[in-house]
């Protein structure tokens, strides 16, 4: 099949959120790496939660409930200032290196984002970031679930006009990659982070920091029965993907 | 309106599974701990996604798939005769020293379990630890989805012919205590681990090992939106909810 798009995942594989933990560990001297796991850890939780609740509520408002309940947990308040600021950053991401030659490379091609961000939120983050390539930011929210459910991904021939075997999707969290192949795409996984790597460091330790168990979960493949098509290391690869 | 049922969580509300982290550290000493917990998450999160993707496999196979990446992540693989052993071990988990009295004491109302264990896990514990006062154990089995989906809670009144707000619903566990509040039924938290001593223990700490963050994860109420009814410090505390 005649591959017609390359749709990207944003958080974590087209942009990078470390600047949001840098932010944190900046507000809480000593403690921004546990918030920033846990955070996340939550954030994910409750779209996933609300989804199969039949509850959903958008990104934003997910984002601040899971904040909350992690400064809770070390009995501090959630100040409104600092969720602001946070909920900007967000909108102010910066792409990761290999992410714009890579999208000007794949020339012909239909480029588009699926995201579990607002649309509020994921119209900021493209506008501020400028990757003028991408022709489309889909957010879920059209669909009141998140990823991985079916129904978000049916988002993308809706608003696309191409088939699942049509399109290749692009992620590095691997829900969403287990998700988008059982959904029917053809699935490239980007490793950001290599579990090689973290087999080593954890070999190496002596006591193991939150850090190292959030990077445990999200280091290698879901093994939830689907597995990409191809492993990236780079996002200049799509093109020889594209090719093949 | 007249309280007719209690219902039970199984793991971690009626049964302890503290057994199965004694197992595993001393299959993997000095690395059990982490084991545990790292298991014990992704146990969690494929529960919820294969749920949201509509891939359901029962708690067995869930609870091996999520074991085996777990393993993953230190470079090790399963080994058939463990996974066995700790299977087995769920099947012969002890009940919390407040349970059998506490069921007893309920005399006049109907007892139940609704958990995600699978059909052959809930018939073999409920056999092996003697819980007579429980009149059925209810998998979510039937319907291929786990809590916190509202089909999996309809599965109550499908089998005990009682209805929703006829039931106190009794977990240990955040989501779960969401889903049943969103489902319409009478919560009752049972608080086995204490906010306000894992936040002492954390401002306490020079650096945050994975257990503690563990803990964080299910020390507090959710801030999903739904608060339970009552919450209670020991089974006991049924008794008066009940005469309430």
């Amino acid at each position: 099949m005649t591959i017609k798009a390359f749709v990207f995942d944003a958080y974590g594989t087209l942009y990078d959120v470390h600047s949001v933990a840098e932010m944190i560990e900046t507000a809480f001297p000593g403690r921004g790496n546990y918030i920033t796991q846990v955070w996340r850890l939550k954030q994910l939780e409750y779209s996933w939660l609300r989804s199969m609740m039949g509850r959903y509520e958008d990104f934003a408002a997910v984002s601040r409930e899971s904040l909350v309940y992690t400064l809770g947990t070390l009995g501090l308040t959630a100040d409104e200032r600092l969720i602001a600021a946070l909920m900007d950053r967000y909108d102010r991401l910066d792409p990761y290196p290999d992410a714009r030659e890579a999208l000007e490379a794949l020339s012909g091609y239909r480029l588009a984002i699926l995201s579990n961000g607002s649309p509020a939120m994921l119209e900021a983050l493209v506008s501020n970031t400028g990757l003028d390539r991408i022709e489309m930011a889909i957010s879920v929210d059209a669909k009141g679930v998140y990823k991985p459910d079916p129904r978000a991904y049916e988002l993308v021939e809706e608003r696309l006009g191409v088939k699942p075997d049509e399109v290749v999707f692009v992620s590095s969290n691997g829900f969403d990659i287990a998700g988008a192949k059982a959904f029917g795409f053809r699935v490239a996984r980007i490793e950001r982070t290599t579990a090689g790597a973290l087999r080593d460091e954890l070999a190496g330790a002596g006591t193991i920091d939150p850090a190292m168990m959030f990077r445990a979960l999200r280091s290698q493949l879901e093994t939830l029965g689907f597995q990409p098509d191809d492993v990236i290391a780079s996002l200049r690869e799509l093109r020889a993907i594209a090719g093949a």
